[in-house]
């Protein structure tokens, strides 16, 4: 795979037909007559489109995948010319904003012209996923319809957890990018660094060797230790007895990798060394069981032991790894309440973190893609020693 | 303001005790028992939060405003050592994701112990809001509870539109930087660039100057115009005789600036150039009305009356500005729609648009806050003369 040619933007045609057909067998299977998408990571799953117009919150996207037949869009006019490139030809537009009117009539009028076979038709109404309207149109929506809306979310991770070769790609070609760059850290970061400049060299860094985005970027020192992994970085100077924490989640094409590393300031504590250590084995324990037919309950509970093994009691119940792709973080959970089976062409991180001493976490994270012979590193495995920034 | 001193993150809490109190006036005025919050700019505003883990759909965080009182936040305990730094001192966790359990119980627990004065509350149920949880769980809410949940959008957004002097400052620092950078792209652009390593440039300068983030970034060329403006950039070599546009949504401290800038590949047609005149005009004419007072959709009229001055028929009814701040786009809209009244300190862009021939499509932008004394631009004003790059 680490050999394929250049990368090309986007998927064939075939790949979105392939799609669309996975689709329709399962809302045959489930008896649903249509399924409705409005979030942009499932609108670009189905159709291709590429966008980062969401960050305008003013206008709902919608796409309708029937039973048979075609995908319909029903759009605001100022998206038509870039859904016309893409899989999706049967695009229907309003006029938005519009104030007077109702942004729920066009689509409400495409779903009513449906044949019902079932009476029912799926939404994102289920876990890990906010449906992007106004709740008020959605009531709108639901009042008075031909159709129940039920609940499609199953239906559409059980698609999308399952990657494509051409999807596994692009997730490769992100994580060896901020791989590189996390294995040059020591060289452009340095104790005159705030967390905040630091962000701003590994994002310029990673953009450099050709991802689009880095929407992800925690930064976080402490002396000894950190007590939070997921804040934006601040002006605190980064300096010598720190603890240097970077997670990161880039982008490539609409694809993420979400994977963080671990520094030291010049020296730390042993323990935080013996800490970093438990976990990488920790984390070997977890990616060596990605395996398809494995139980995501069962790795979660494999890198518990493991840990244990080492003198550690693991309180709480935390995750230990989660799905990745079109979105930072996707089911399934390397979780004790997750019973998921892991399957063949998934692809995860795995997380394990350790709390060493009160409010003081360690955190490790790799991506793997769970092939028919077993896991393979997407990430460059991080070094078992902490690696040091003087 | 250009000469306040180097600008901090973040605000005062005495700015979030004004804005706390702000919505309480307005949670009584509009007889709400509470406000509840769940998107992260909304989130943001109301507390200071500074995380980007909204990338993760996994976890929903609740933060309620209480018709008097303090806030209490009900979040993931992922959360709570950030949630710690911020004005909110009253946090209350659950372990989350848990899928054997309920991530709405805490919440509902939480809000059933509060008084009902009024029997009420208001969520962001309205335009230009997607509620961040699931609707089965928004259901589960709503299901025999003590309160009626109704909208609390315009109560939102009216505290939202008119910022304060220290949000106009952190808009103004991101619009300039934006600025700079689009002064000097003809020297970091050329025809060896394809649109997207036009747009990995222009984000590295970006952040080069001290930006957080490029969330939105449309890098659009194309032989003597454009048909869209919102994709993102391909691969598609820019090329002599092309039309480029590019737009901006770039953060500083969370804080949007957004506006665009056209170019020319060498030589365009006269067509092309006149219309980017009059349009100069029309935006210039949209300036100069944002006073308070004002009516956005008497804006509106101004500068569609301008244009039809210069002899083009307007068609359609596209909006020629909006808000902007802690998103992209806020709410009010230039709009023949919308019957809002320009507020002093409301920050908003000036946008107008016109289809020049058929397909082909030019638009121009600038921010602009409102001040006691008339409009102030906050970007450094495009030229009258396509910029032309060789």
């Amino acid at each position: 795979m680490r050999n394929a040619k250049t990368l090309e933007y986007g998927f064939s045609n075939e790949e979105f037909e392939i799609r669309l057909q996975r689709a329709q067998e399962l809302l045959y299977q489930n008896k649903l007559d249509a399924l409705l998408i409005t979030i942009p990571s499932n609108l670009r799953y189905f159709t291709g489109i590429d966008t980062n117009f969401w960050e305008s919150p003013t206008r709902p996207w919608f796409l309708v995948l029937p039973l048979s037949g075609t995908p319909i869009a029903i759009i605001p006019d100022i998206g038509e010319n870039i859904f016309k490139k893409t899989f999706v030809e049967d695009i229907h537009t309003w006029a938005s904003p519009n104030f007077n009117g109702d942004d729920i009539s066009p689509l409400k009028s495409l779903l009513e012209s449906l044949p019902s076979r079932f009476g029912a038709i799926g939404a994102e109404l289920g876990k890990e996923m906010s449906i992007r309207m106004p709740v008020l149109d959605f009531g709108l929506l639901r009042n008075n319809f031909k159709f129940n809306i039920v609940d499609g979310t199953s239906l559409i991770w059980a698609l999308r957890t399952v990657k494509s070769f051409n999807e596994i790609k692009k997730i490769e070609k992100v994580a060896q990018i901020v791989s590189e760059v996390f294995e040059i850290l020591p060289t452009i970061i340095s104790v005159n660094d705030s967390e905040r400049s630091a962000s701003i060299k590994v994002k310029r860094e990673i953009l450099k060797r050709g991802a689009d985005n880095i929407p992800y970027l925690p930064v976080v020192s402490g002396k000894g230790g950190v007590s939070q992994i997921i804040g934006n970085p601040t002006h605190k100077l980064i300096s010598s007895g720190d603890f240097l924490f970077i997670d990161t989640g880039a982008t490539y094409d609409g694809y993420f990798c979400d994977f963080d590393r671990n520094f030291t300031i010049g020296t730390v504590s042993d323990e935080l060394k013996r800490t970093h250590e438990i976990l990488w084995h920790a984390t070997e324990e977890g990616i060596k069981n990605l395996v398809p037919g494995a139980k995501t309950q069962d790795v979660w509970k494999k890198i518990n032991k493991k840990i244990e093994d080492f003198g550690f009691m693991v309180k709480g119940e935390g995750r230990y790894g989660h799905g990745v792709g079109l979105q930072l973080t996707e089911p399934p959970s390397i979780s004790s309440f997750d019973n998921s089976i892991i399957q063949e062409n998934m692809v995860l991180t795995i997380e394990p973190s350790m709390e060493y001493k009160p409010g003081k976490i360690i955190v490790h994270e790799e991506n793997i893609f769970v092939s028919k012979d077993g896991p393979v590193l997407l990430t460059k495995r991080a070094t078992k020693e902490l690696p040091v920034i003087s």
